[in-house]
């Protein structure tokens, strides 16, 4: 009997029909559908597969440690974090081993960011591996705020806003186009550092884009401090337009 | 009798399985499916849709002025692209007044550089438009490279290799993850860059990615200067890794 091969599906920005093709082929025909989620919770992963999915699936969750926001690099994060991921590599090897492929959920690509790396780089030198491409998070975001982003000889920089506020700062001063993702609690520093950087009244701020609840104003109208993990500020560039 | 909508359909980056359900859905239903090409060729875009077209649908290929690369920052240029411009919106907006839905095909993701958002923008104001993004062209390669790009807090730059090599050597030092597009006669110039940039170690060259003829190899080993449009450096990053 052969291995299993792990399947890295990515899922797209969020609206179920923004799956690719292969991706659907792939979910609707591995055995096993594996995804990360907060404990207790469904997950934002699986609900966008639902209306792929087959009862006939072994669906296996991956709950992660921690519910609430831990700052990420102290010591007791990485060492929980690599435990989980160790953990479920675990898991998701025995199903391979039993000849099993596996589908495994990525919101958005599965290469840009995200969980599904920490799995694939431990699994893949022992399993067959492939990578099923998605629409990235950001790409559903500036196209549901019908925001061309990026033309000509624009240079694109896709921040994390853990960064200090100095460092975008810095770092939206090198650029034509920015994207700012992970906001949640850091959309006050993000802010302030696209108001430095002279950048915010072409910036947007979208929260779910292509999702319900989606929303997309104008960062300089965002005033409140509440965003969630899926939001992030867009800053459009202005390249060669004939 | 209602105006026709314009619908900007992303096609990924090359592979047919790789356009989204959404995209499938607009290409088969829309009247009218209109695309970009070289004069007298088919074009790359309505290859990548072939398989999902019909042959009730009307066809408006979009034929560019000019067949090879001229610099992009000649009066000339600009001038001719222009034209060209204005009269393919004349072309569409007769079907649209007419009532009929046009598709029209984008390469990777429509917003993401490209000739679409051109169209998009003179032809918003009076139609109803659409957009369905797509696999951006660097998340299909970097897929196909099987290379995790940007990991916890990376940034990640996206750069035309159009820039002057000193400009590119710059912003590759304020980065922890890259992709250089537009390669073409750049390639020589971009190597030299991310060489002088400490980078060439890490970088990957590849050509057209989930496209039959695809190539991947290290950069250093890319000797020679020949590189095809649809070809791009990645330069992956390194970031938390529990």
């Amino acid at each position: 009997m052969s291995a299993g091969r792990l399947i890295g599906v990515g899922l797209g920005p969020g609206d179920p029909e923004l799956l690719t093709v292969k991706a659907v082929k792939a979910i609707k025909s591995a055995p096993v559908v594996a995804f990360f989620a907060k404990a207790g919770h469904r997950g934002n992963a699986r609900e966008i597969a639902d209306c792929w999915l087959t009862r006939e699936q072994k669906e296996v969750p991956l709950y992660y440690p921690m519910t609430t926001e831990t700052r990420f690099d102290t010591p007791v994060y990485v060492e929980t974090l690599r435990v989980f991921y160790e953990e479920s590599c675990a898991v998701l090897a025995a199903h391979l081993e039993a000849g099993r492929d596996i589908a495994l959920l990525a919101e958005g690509d599965p290469l840009f960011y995200g969980s599904f790396m920490h799995i694939y780089v431990r699994l893949r030198e022992k399993f067959e591996s492939t990578i099923i491409p998605g629409v990235p998070g950001m790409a559903g975001c500036w196209g549901a705020a019908e925001t061309p982003m990026t033309w000509g000889d624009d240079v694109l920089v896709v921040l994390p806003a853990t960064l200090s506020e100095d460092d975008i700062v810095a770092r939206l001063a090198h650029c034509d186009a920015a994207v700012i993702m992970k906001l949640g609690a850091n959309l006050p520093k993000a802010r302030k550092a696209v108001t430095r950087a002279g950048r915010v009244a072409q910036a947007l701020y979208v929260e779910r884009g292509t999702m319900s609840g989606e929303k997309i104003l104008k960062l300089a109208e965002k005033t409140d401090d509440a965003a969630p993990y899926f939001s992030m500020i867009l800053i459009p560039g202005h390249g060669r337009r004939p």
